[in-house]
């Protein structure tokens, strides 16, 4: 509704990789009646209660056969637990625990009216061509039906972004995907793999929308572009934040970071996967995520995208000694004590001309500097009207 | 007086880089006298009182006007500031605060007799001829009169070391250079530039007289061996010390570190510009400056000369296993329970033995070795005459 | 009698690179008796009473003279020292402090009866051929008689070691020197130059047996393999330890690491020669030196040789995107909230597959994985047996 999503579908059986595209799930109807015949549990009342790809059934069974199948969190009594069974064939329901504890002996009527046929795998693309063909991938899931943080933010995150970045001139071509995990990534990286090289910096956004602070996973590379201005942004944001090394675990970077294509791809997040209480849970819902901390996940995101457009180089014109900044306006006229601020911005144009020697982006004057890339940027626009820098890049 | 310096001038007008070389300013006489007929400001009395570089004016006007040509210290009420405007043509002067706030109104006659005309830039070079054709560069500032520890004192110790290099046979070749900051700097780099590539080490001498703890600021090279020499020297004068990374801003440092040449240039201080209250003001005086610092000062750059000057390379001739050096009189000839300063002894010939593998300088072994410099290069001399070393550098 | 040893003899006057093997020295008996007629001193005793190496001599002489050969520790008034005289012809006794101070004027008669002739230095080897030719070289010394940690306990535990891997399947071949303390060693070393280069990882047991902490000195190459494997043991052995750096003193990894050389050899230690107060007195017994300290130094050398052994490197046959592991039984089957254990072995299976590059090492995984070894060679042997790896080294 937001934005023209590509939809694009992969047959049942299609190989990719290692992996073969699953028959498709669609499910109707799911109940269980009671000895008294009350509708105990209800697939309309809440998706969660079906364990996802459970097969077909319609059987009257006793209590103990239906316990085989049904699951429960006993920690966290007053909640569904969200599970599947993408890879065994199985049936299941969920239901807190305070409501299995309740449960008397007798006949149960269980019905789950589901398919599993021959269909497609369903993932949305989005483009957007900027000046050059290099790549920011930006990712999120689809795979957890009716749970909020883990992954409905990400889905909301991207279209917010996608939508701002579609009004907005760009040097790098931008490719949101909106995929079900693992085995929907799989398939994309298999469609596309003549065109990952493209990739120069990519973004996993899982779990943006809880109130935990902004925590980093690092690429696999470990210390790419991409990891820099993450964490630069992080450190300039006055929030805590957190940065983990990549391990291969978690959410779709463990795709994209497997070690035949080992791509600039971190993971930014609010409380990582598995982390916070409310993960893969019936509490995982829109009470948990609020508005503010997706909006700041959202900053951040465009923070990031904002220096790697910005991020050029440049060449210092005047390399031997300082070029006179006074006669040019850049500097305070007056020696004697200074005034702080306005020496912050004279040293910002001072790292610029010490810095843009061939060798350092403006990101990289930001780092060494240890000033806001955006204070740099600025100091490099100025001494480029001034004609004291080059554009190398 | 005390060595025989080169004095050199460069004409007003002269291009250097994107410098040009300005005015000379000189000044007569320059006063204020109230309504009442008080000479209440006279440069005479303290030349801090005119603004360096002001134009010269005789006129009559009210303390409103006036008032705007006069620069105090609100914080530091009974002090004069130090002013200047280089590079733009206006008039001044400072006074105290205190003295500021009893003027009362009515017509005050000003005089500045002072010239700007075509003249000649003034500095002074100490070049000492060492073996080596590889020069040392310490150079000190010029540019503040009547402010004693910046930069009096780094023109005080400069003289001071170069008197006593003087009678010393060098290895190095040693160049002082006692200029006026910024536009002075520029202009000797602009006509020396074809023998930059002679500067092996350099340091710029700043506020070295006041009581605060010896900071060495890096070169932009960051870990050159001046830094490391610098640094070992502060780790082992029993002294309090702090290093601190370079940045485009401070003194001359900023013109040798300019990316064009990127020499191997740091900043040996005491408490760094700016960074005490006298910075600037007429209480940088000699009583502010005492000579037990700049001693200290004084006898931390003479053991980074002797370190450069006795740093040499050798080559262990038996490579293969430790020479007995028993035989030689070199080792205990006991064996059991040791003398801990024997054992220190010892330990400093089998660093130097098992590190002088073409690859470590004296100086990289005592680094490796955590052993000062001196005990290193004792045990260096000892090898080299039992023939147990060569020399290569 | 637990190993057979190969048994070598260099004779005496052969020349070493700067050394030259020393005479032969051999004792019969060596006593004193007091001016009583008792004999106060009695090398059948304890023959730390005599200083090793010391020159024959049959002669009465007053109590001065006999004390400049008496060696006592005054600190450690109860304690008989140890001592030589290698490379100075003397002679002496070693005695408590306690009896030194009973010792009453009047005319001593001494003994010492040993011979200093043309003879033999000896030592023991013991290879172990595998199936490379590469070397793992582990040594320790003789040359301290009556003293139990320093060296005792280093031949006992090369005694059990190589007894032990003689019964085992051997990738390594491996070398075990038993032999003096640094002649012997530079012998050694003098003998077998020409195939040093086999060495690809060496150990040197020295003190393995008192109740302190294992020490790790590094290697002078100070990260090569052997350093982080040993680090590693130390680091999954739940017990305290320390790693210190190289440095040029010590036992017969100074030969080892001399700049001609500058083998991959370490030491393992418990407490470091020296800095045990029973260290070269006659404290330094069999009640010193405890089984279970020995036997921890033990189960730590034959953990190092277990990941020498079982450190492979595979390359991960499907390194586009992740393998499908659920299918071949190697991952949990539901998803949702998941057990931590299960999660562990996932996580090592996952990190093998994902540095199976062709860069990274069975080891160099545990490393960056932060998992132990042994978890990580399981994984690779259960991926290895589903045809998910192969094995290249």
């Amino acid at each position: 509704k937001y934005i023209k999503l590509d939809i694009k579908e992969i047959p049942s059986g299609t190989q990719v990789y290692d992996w073969i595209i699953p028959k498709e799930w669609n499910i109707n109807d799911a109940y269980v009646i009671d000895p008294k015949g009350n509708k105990i549990i209800d697939f309309k009342k809440s998706n969660l209660h079906i364990v996802s790809y459970s097969t077909p059934i319609r059987k009257k069974m006793k209590l103990k056969e239906l316990k085989l199948h049904l699951y429960s969190l006993p920690d966290q009594p007053t909640l569904i637990p969200y599970k599947t069974s993408y890879y065994k064939e199985d049936w299941g329901f969920c239901i807190s625990h305070n409501q299995l504890q309740t449960l008397e002996d007798g006949e149960y009527q269980v019905l789950i009216d589901s398919t599993l046929d021959a269909g497609y795998l369903t993932y949305g693309e989005f483009y957007l061509k900027g000046i050059k063909d290099d790549e920011v991938l930006i990712s999120c899931n689809l795979g957890h039906p009716s749970l909020c943080n883990d992954n409905l933010s990400g889905v909301v995150l991207l279209t917010l972004l996608a939508k701002y970045l579609e009004k907005v001139a760009l040097r790098y071509s931008y490719r949101f995907l909106f995929i079900p995990e693992t085995i929907g990534t799989i398939a994309w990286l298999f469609q596309n793999e003549d065109n990952l090289s493209k990739i120069k910096h990519g973004l996993v956004a899982a779990c943006v929308g809880d109130d935990g602070i902004s925590t980093y996973k690092r690429s696999r590379q470990g210390n790419a572009e991409i990891d820099k201005i993450v964490i630069h942004v992080l450190k300039n944001s006055n929030t805590e934040y957190k940065v983990i090394d990549f391990f291969p675990y978690g959410g779709d970077e463990r795709q994209f970071c497997s070690p035949g294509f080992n791509l600039p791809v971190g993971s930014l997040m609010k409380t990582p996967y598995g982390k916070f209480p409310e993960y893969h849970t019936s509490a995982d819902n829109l009470e948990f995520v609020k508005k503010e901390y997706l909006g700041d996940s959202f900053s951040k995101f465009l923070s990031v995208v904002s220096i790697i457009e910005q991020n050029r180089k440049y060449t210092n014109l005047n390399p031997k000694c300082e070029p006179q900044l006074g006669k040019r306006g850049l500097y305070h006229m007056m020696g004697g004590k200074n005034d702080e601020a306005k020496q912050n911005d004279e040293l910002a144009l001072l790292w610029v001309l010490n810095l843009s020697d061939g060798l350092h982006s403006l990101f990289d004057i930001a780092e060494r500097a240890g000033i806001e890339f955006y204070k740099i940027k600025a100091a490099a626009d100025s001494l480029y009207q001034h004609g004291l820098l080059r554009l190398d890049d």
